[in-house]
């Protein structure tokens, strides 16, 4: 047993970018379309989906079965090598996002954790580790933007050999 | 002057079928992932994306700068050729949707018009006219997943010679 506390740090794209997009309104780049009716907020996310297997992009929603509340012990971690994957609530509420590199063994050392502000979204680039969804309500909802296709998509990697644990 | 009262329909997979995708929990086909603390409604939208012309999906966000209530004028629908684009309230609002068929000519009494029911996205397929988004409250923020490369991607069409109005 190690024991690595992982302190919540606020979820900006400054700080999440070796990781992937956030996904928000706040300092986006957008512009008027429809003749200034709607206003656009651009790009905020690339989708990554491989294109030489075959693979597509996808919209599903998960929810949760259980809840979650902190601190939070990570037991597992996992990667999909062939396409981003992107989580928004479909309605406001705050997210614990905890993730590591792209690499085949990727050190405790280097996870980090975020929390999101409730209207954030996130985007994580192909590759990134990342602990799976977790809520702190049941049933809620969230979308979810990523790959379908042929070939195996997810790496899990158990961290039970390290107490890990996410706290204010 | 034509004039068409287009009558608002519930939103239904299967009434909305010949123009793309309704992106809800009821009735989708769903499974437990990581080992059974999330539940994933699979692939209830096929993001759409010319690959020919080098395009990719992207994440955006959308909102009004002004609101629209029933009885309302349409007056322009547009197409996107080379990608599907989904619309996703980011937080419970209705939807009023106009949408005709493909085609280089719409015929104007071939729209037709949907309410949601607050919680439910909409996808249209590659090439489905739609009305652009209407929102019943400003600022009101709609995810937007849809293409951006190169080519024009955009057609609009003026429907001012009609007389087109959606209401209940």
């Amino acid at each position: 047993m190690t024991g690595i506390r992982l302190r919540l740090e606020p979820l900006t794209r400054a700080a999440f970018a070796p990781f992937g997009d956030v996904i928000e309104i706040d300092g986006a780049r957008h512009f008027p379309i429809n003749g200034g009716t709607i206003e656009r907020y651009h790009d905020l996310a690339n989708v990554e989906i491989d294109s030489e297997s075959g693979g597509r992009a996808i919209i599903s929603i998960m929810t949760c079965n259980e809840t979650a509340s902190l601190p939070y012990r990570v037991r597992v971690i996992e990667r999909h090598p062939r396409g981003s994957q992107a989580f928004i609530p479909m309605s406001p509420i705050r997210m614990i996002i905890v993730v590591a590199p792209p690499g085949d063994d990727p050190d405790p050392a280097s996870l980090r954790a975020f929390m999101s502000d409730g209207e954030q979204g996130v985007n994580y680039r192909a590759g990134v580790w990342h602990m799976p969804l977790i809520s702190e309500r049941q049933d809620h909802a969230y979308l979810i933007v990523d790959r379908a296709g042929p070939g195996d998509n997810c790496d899990e990697l158990s961290l039970d050999a390290h107490e890990i644990v996410v706290d204010i």
